[in-house]
């Protein structure tokens, strides 16, 4: 029996016969030749059938097949430069797994499709090679994050997705029957972070945050990722550099490992190889004067909405760093600027081509006093914050983080109009299927 | 400035004067000398303070400082055999953070305290040593999955935590309310890495699943960690083959890199390196016939319990692989033994020492017709697994995986009574806090 091999492999196997595992993904034909287009996961392949060279039983198998049929295929491959892979299949037997009926076909066809239909058939939507990218290029974002965070010793600490109470208000929170109880699914696992950084001095968290939001942007999902460095004794400036480095760092890493994924998604190369050290900084105040330059409405001590994101991205082609924001925007937790204690610690990174926030930390409050007051301005339940103030009772110490929302980060990179595509099953306010 | 050194790295400034930051673990004195015990997260080092050494200040600052009391403290590093870690750290200045007072201070002491205590205290315990022990094996084992997938060239694929059906029947389910409509909680991403499978070859699903299970027993927690690996093509014998690897393969990594850890966990390390290729494999009929023969009450057809699980796998010094359950007592995806259809083509891999299932899974059902059968069987409700059933309609394939247990490896490993220390801050019954 020829060996089975992956398609990824098969240069490995060149002159060879093997059997290869998957589906057919198209199929040309050309008088007494048929080219079937193999695809099974790690790669896509063309085979090559020679009517005189095949019994007519497999030649007829072959050319019977409709798209997404099921195969085993045994073939000899064959260098050819031009190839899409540099390798070819000379196709001696196929044993057909599945052949799906002419008469009801696989949904998806080449021809377009409208979004709800594509989002209610998700579960095959995967299959083409636009989501095979997308899910390549996740898959290695979320491998450098990772890897960037354990190579420099931090401590993985997987907080709760249970929690008793709100990080940052109610509104917006998932209610769950907790037995006798009620929960709340997390919105971030920073609070946990703080108590785990104390132990370990160095944390990420990195798990799915939930956030009931009505909104129906092509920025908002109810469910996603997201990753959250904490670090003991650092501050405002030690946690932007490592955010800058963190991106940067993802960024690199996608461009040396998925280059052919960026190239299915048409993504523009060159933008992304801008994305170099250092990047662009400035404050929440200098930010204010060149939004108003460029005719926003804002005033001091208002956010930034998503258009104001994009008019100040715009002049960049790197991230941009925003610092001290007014701290009334910011949540409770943020550390107060001493020179200034309008403004908070904090800082959100804007990526370029209006991608808008995908980091946002900052220096966390460290006194216990100033905590206790602000828990109370915000009516936050003081009870539920007790073993959070024990942290500021019991060997409290500077310390800083931030969150950084994978589905923005992989739709940046991508080159995606809309976050439903970033995730393998988004789920948002009208879609909890499949 | 002396340059800011983390505890771990103490040994390249061997000579130098740093600046350690960190908590005070213990103080110890001895007439005119003190020598405190500073932690920062990365290791331990005892420092030493010698009274005509250093300004009185600086003397009477170290005496007074209490266990968890934060500081910046300078020293020069001098190389030690005694030592720990085989340096000790000459004091020189010290710049004291958060004293904690001596009338309120550091709750937990080095005395006994109730279990109840330490979990309502959960946010400090972090920080003891034995605690510190477990997070650091948790993280290895973590790793160690990822990069045994990532390196053989499986697709990480975020399964939906928010799904609309339930995958093994809904009593264990937790409910949210999703905007106008309801959710569940994911068990497991099974269903969904079907249909990734058909995507991408092999893929694994690693995120929180959810069971409200109102068992309070040391083996559950409501909220748990869970890797799911599916393989296209891959039959009962093949995935059985990568769950045996798979544990063999972080136990490896855990006693390559986590020694110190296993050492403060008194854990039996001559136990974890008997766990080597190939482990004991049986069919559930032989474990029935064992288990009679050492008093079980167990007839074929039953399924087994925490008990039966631990008469089978004390006679064996590894994981004891069991396969071919009868399938009225698996679920209804699995497909059935060809040869003997009374059977399912699953595998259960059960941990030594007593600890119980660590693997569960199998081949999955391809067949459309009986899987409808079995969905009507199983009262399902049909309509919701209309997306579950395309993947049969559409190039349906073999396939089979597996879950494993984050937290029942992580008590195996680490040698744990109970699972409530596996994970950062568990979730049971009766505890949704802090």
């Amino acid at each position: 029996m020829p060996p089975v091999v992956e398609i990824r492999r098969v240069s490995k196997y060149a002159g060879q016969e093997v059997i290869l595992q998957g589906w057919l993904y198209n199929l040309r034909e050309s008088g007494k030749l048929l080219f079937p287009l193999f695809r099974d996961g790690t790669g896509i392949i063309q085979g090559v059938v020679v009517k005189k060279a095949v019994p007519p039983e497999v030649f007829e198998a072959v050319r019977s097949l409709t798209q997404e049929s099921s195969v085993r295929v045994t073939g000899k491959v064959r260098a050819d430069q031009r190839a899409p892979g540099g390798f070819e299949l000379d196709v001696v037997n196929v044993q057909v797994e599945q052949r799906i009926s002419p008469e009801a076909p696989y949904p998806i066809t080449p021809k377009d499709h409208g979004v709800e239909f594509l989002m209610d058939h998700r579960h095959l939507w995967l299959r083409s090679t636009r989501q095979r990218a997308i899910l390549g290029v996740r898959h290695e974002i979320i491998k450098a994050v990772r890897d960037f965070f354990d190579d420099r010793g931090f401590t993985l600490v997987d907080t709760p997705i249970f929690t008793p109470a709100a990080c940052e208000g109610t509104t917006t929170l998932f209610e769950v029957s907790y037995f006798e109880d009620k929960a709340y699914l997390t919105q971030s696992g920073q609070l946990y972070n703080e108590a785990a950084v104390m132990a370990v001095g160095k944390t990420y968290c990195f798990g799915p945050t939930f956030r009931a939001e009505k909104s129906k942007t092509r920025r908002h999902l109810t469910e996603f990722w997201m990753v959250e460095p904490e670090v003991a004794f650092a501050h405002l400036e030690d946690i932007m550099a490592l955010g800058e480095e963190l991106i940067a760092f993802v960024v690199a890493r996608v461009l040396e490992k998925r280059r052919p994924e960026l190239q299915v998604l048409e993504r523009k190369i060159d933008k992304l190889e801008k994305i170099q050290l250092p990047f662009p900084r400035m404050s929440y105040e200098e930010a204010v004067k060149i939004l108003q330059s460029k005719g926003s409405e804002i005033q001091w001590g208002g956010d930034f909405g998503g258009t104001d994101e994009t008019l100040l991205s715009e002049s960049f082609e790197k991230p941009l760093i925003v610092h001290r924001y007014p701290s009334q925007v910011k949540a409770f937790y943020m550390a107060p600027d001493p020179t200034r204690p309008e403004v908070a610690l904090c800082v959100d990174v804007l990526a370029p081509e209006g991608y808008g926030e995908i980091i946002g930390g900052g220096e966390r409050m460290t006194d216990l006093a100033l905590l206790e007051q602000r828990i109370q301005e915000e009516k936050l339940p003081r009870e539920a914050f007790e073993w959070y103030l024990d942290l500021r009772r019991y060997g409290s110490v500077p310390h800083s983080g931030f969150g950084m929302g994978i589905e923005r980060v992989v739709a940046w990179i991508c080159g995606l109009e809309h976050v439903r595509e970033t995730i393998p099953f988004p789920r948002m306010l009208y879609r909890l299927k499949p």
